[in-house]
C-alpha cells in the first residue's frame, strides 16, 4: 500500500528532483529489510550484488563502478547508515544503505588492502599499499583526519612499508602490520592526533597478513613461506609478540613441502582451538586458543583455503583449492573433530559466511558465477542466484563484531 | 538537504496520507541510523524511549501505550525492520524501526514474561504465564502459528503450567522451562507443527528463569531460593539436565543466609569463566564454562544484581542493590579477579549494555530518571539524558546475537 501511495504522489508532483526520485524508487524496490541484505563482491565487474535473505531474491539493483575488488573487504558504520569499501585501486567507496547506492569516494592510496571502522563508529581507516601508509578519515564526511606515514629503514634504505591487516582492537584503538618494517602498530583513535602507542617488531620474515580472534584478545600475523606466525596478547601489548609454530616441534618438517598461509581471516577460532589451514597439505593444524600450543590436525579430503567457524562454535566449515575440490564444503565437529558432512555446493569455493544466529550459510561458487544459499542444520541447498564472478559476502551484522 | 527537498515536496503536493505524513516526519527527525538507536524501556508510563548514539539525544519521539512493561524484554527481527516487545499484560507489540512507531499487536494471554525470535527469523514466540503456554506467531503477519499448551500434573491437579525463558538455540530451535512443570521443552522452529522434540526434567525445585550462554551451548535454568541451577548441554539434550552447585561443596553453608537467584540474563561468560550475582551475598560466585564446576567468588561492595561482560571479554561490570551501593557499578577483571574500578554511575541502577564492539556502555538509573552513557574504556561518564522511570536497555545488534 505504502508504494502505491508513494507513486500517486510521485504522478502529481512537479518538485522532484534526481535524488527524491532515487529514495522513492528505492522504496518500492527495496521493500526488504536493512538487516537481511548481504552484499556480494563481483570480483570482475567490479559491482557489488545485493542479496535479501528474507525474500531470498537479489535486489534488481546492483552498485557499479567500484574499482578493482580482489580482495575487497567491506565495513560497515555503526549506524548502517553506511558501507566502506577499500579497492586495490586506493578508492574508498562508500554505499548510502538506505538508497543501495555509491554515496562518496575518496582517493587514499594508488592501492588499498584492508579496511577498519573504529570501535566508537567516528573513523574508518585504510591499510595501503602505495604509497604504503594508513589513512584515517572521518566516517561521516570522509574527510582525511590523518596520514600515518609508516617510514622505516630497510637494508639502509628509508622507505613506506606497506601496511596490511588494519582492525578494530579494545580500547578504540586501530592495529595494523607493516609488512617491510615488520612491525604492527597500535593506534590510538580516540585521540585527536591518532598516535601510535604501540609499535611492536615482529619476526623480519615477510609478513603479510593478520587476523584478531572474535573476542578481540589476540593479532596474529602471517610469514610468507613461514610454519610460524607472530602472536600478540593485546591485553599486553608491551610484552611484544611471541613465535607460534603451526606444526608438532618433534614432528619431521618436510622442507620440500610448500608452506604457505592463507589469508588470515581464514583461521577460525571456536571454543578452546584455533582451526588453520594449512596451505598446500590436507589438514587443518589445531592449536589452542590461549596458549597457542599446536594440538594435532584435521585430515581433510583436499587443501583447506578457508575455514569459518558456525555461530554456536559446534562446526567449522572449510573450502578447498584445487578442481577435485574447490565445489565442496567438509563440516568439522568442534568437540570430536569428526568430518560431520561434505557438501557439493558449486564450482570454486571462494568465500562463506554464517548467518549470526547460525540458521544459514551463503556460499560464493565463482566458477558456476552462483550465490548459494545452505541450511546450516540440514546442511541442505535452499536457495541459488545467477550472479557475476561473485567472491567476498559481507553481511550487515559485521557493523556489531569487533575485527569485522 | 535531503529533509528540504522533502519539505518542499510535501508543501506543493495535494495528495498526501497520514502514513506519508508520517514517513517524511520520520525522515527529518530521524535523521540518524537504525543500527545506533537504542530503545529504553519507561516502566512507569509503559512507554519506550529511543536513544541515539552518534547523536548522543534522545529522539523528541516516544511510543506510549504498550502496556505493564514490568521486565519487558525487547527483540530484533533479524531483517531490522520489527522490534518485538512481550508485555506482563499480555500484549505482544511489534514496533516498526523505520518510522519507530507502533507497528500491530496480538493478545497472546493475559500475562507474557518473555519472547524470542527464531534464528530463521520467520517466528516470535512468547512464553507466557496466564494462562501457561508458548504462543509462536508468524514474525511478518503476527498471526498465531502455533499455541503450546503446557499442560501438566502436579499433585493430581491437572494445570497449564507457566512457561518462562524462552530463546532461540541452535538448530533453529526454540528453548524454554515450565515452572510448574519443571521441564526444560525444547521446539522446532524448523517444523511446520512446532514439535517439542525434547522434554527435559529439572529438579521439582520452582524453576522461575532461564539463560543461555552466549555461544548457544548450555540453557541454565534457576530455583527459587536454592543454590544449586539445572544445566543442559544443548548439543546433548538426550543427557538431561545436570544440577550444579553456586558454592564450594566443602563450605559449610548457613541456611539462614538468604540465598535466591536474580534474573538469570544477570550471568556473565567471560572467557572460560561463568560470573554468578548470588543475591544476599556480597561476591560473584565464578564457575567454569565448561564443567560448571565451582571455582571461587570475588568479593564485592554490595549485593550484586547484574553482571554483564564487555565484548571482548577482558572485564566484568556489576550493579548492586541496596540504596548504599545502588548507584554504583564495580568492574572486574576477568583474569586476575581485581576490582578495577569503582564508578559512580546514578540512583538504582536497573540496566546496563555494552555497545558489541565495547566502546561505551548505557546505563539506566531509574531512581535518577537518567540514562547514562559510560566510556567502555576511561570509565567516564560522556552523555547524561533525562527520562522517566528507565529500566531495560535494547539495541538493535540483538537482532545478530544468540539468546537475545
Amino acid at each position: 500500500m505504502k508504494s502505491v501511495v508513494i507513486a500517486s504522489l510521485v504522478a502529481g508532483s512537479l518538485v522532484l528532483s534526481a535524488g527524491m526520485l532515487l529514495r522513492d524508487g528505492s522504496a518500492k524496490e527495496l521493500a526488504g529489510g536493512l538487516g537481511a541484505r548481504v552484499f556480494v563482491v563481483e570480483r570482475e565487474s567490479g559491482s557489488l550484488a545485493i542479496y535479501d535473505l528474507e525474500q531470498r531474491k537479489l535486489l534488481p539493483r546492483r552498485i557499479s563502478g567500484l574499482g578493482n575488488l580482489n580482495h575487497a573487504v567491506m565495513t560497515f558504520s555503526r549506524d548502517l547508515k553506511y558501507g566502506f569499501l577499500a579497492t586495490r585501486s586506493g578508492k574508498l567507496s562508500r554505499i548510502d544503505l538506505e538508497n543501495m547506492s555509491a554515496a562518496g569516494e575518496v582517493y587514499t592510496s594508488k592501492n588499498s588492502i584492508d579496511i577498519a571502522v573504529s570501535q566508537d563508529g567516528r573513523f574508518v581507516a585504510a591499510a595501503e599499499y602505495a604509497p604504503g601508509g594508513v589513512t584515517i578519515l572521518d566516517a561521516k564526511t570522509l574527510a582525511v583526519r590523518k596520514r600515518l606515514r609508516t617510514t622505516v629503514t630497510r637494508d639502509g634504505r628509508t622507505i613506506d612499508s606497506r601496511a596490511t591487516g588494519i582492525v578494530d582492537v579494545p580500547g578504540n584503538r586501530f592495529a595494523c602490520v607493516l609488512m617491510e618494517g615488520a612491525e604492527v602498530w597500535i593506534i590510538d583513535a580516540s585521540r585527536d592526533d591518532f598516535p601510535v602507542e604501540h609499535r611492536i617488531p615482529v619476526t623480519r620474515d615477510e609478513p603479510y597478513d593478520a587476523m584478531i580472534t572474535p573476542d578481540g584478545r589476540y593479532y596474529v600475523v602471517g610469514h610468507i613461506g613461514s610454519d610460524q606466525v607472530s602472536v600478540i596478547d593485546l591485553s599486553w601489548p608491551q610484552n611484544g609478540a611471541k613465535s607460534v609454530l603451526l606444526r608438532d616441534a618433534g614432528e619431521l618438517y618436510d622442507r620440500k613441502t610448500p608452506v604457505k598461509l592463507p589469508h588470515l581471516a581464514a583461521w577460525a577460532v571456536a571454543r578452546d582451538k584455533v582451526f588453520v589451514p594449512l596451505v598446500g597439505e590436507a589438514r587443518l593444524a589445531i592449536l589452542d586458543r590461549w596458549t597457542w600450543q599446536y594440538r594435532g590436525s584435521v585430515p581433510l579430503r583436499g587443501h583447506p583455503v578457508y575455514a569459518i567457524r558456525s555461530p554456536h562454535e559446534r562446526e567449522i566449515w572449510v573450502s578447498f583449492s584445487g578442481e577435485a575440490n574447490d565445489r565442496y564444503v567438509q563440516v568439522v565437529d568442534v568437540e570430536t573433530l569428526a568430518i560431520k558432512d561434505t557438501i557439493d555446493v558449486g564450482g570454486r569455493i571462494y568465500h562463506m559466511d554464517f548467518t549470526p544466529r547460525g540458521s544459514h550459510v551463503l556460499v560464493s561458487a565463482n566458477k558456476d558465477n552462483k550465490l548459494v544459499l545452505v541450511n546450516g542444520t540440514t546442511h541442505a541447498v535452499e536457495d541459488v542466484e545467477d550472479l557475476q564472478s561473485p567472491s567476498g559476502i559481507f553481511g550487515p551484522w559485521r557493523a556489531f563484531t569487533i575485527g569485522l
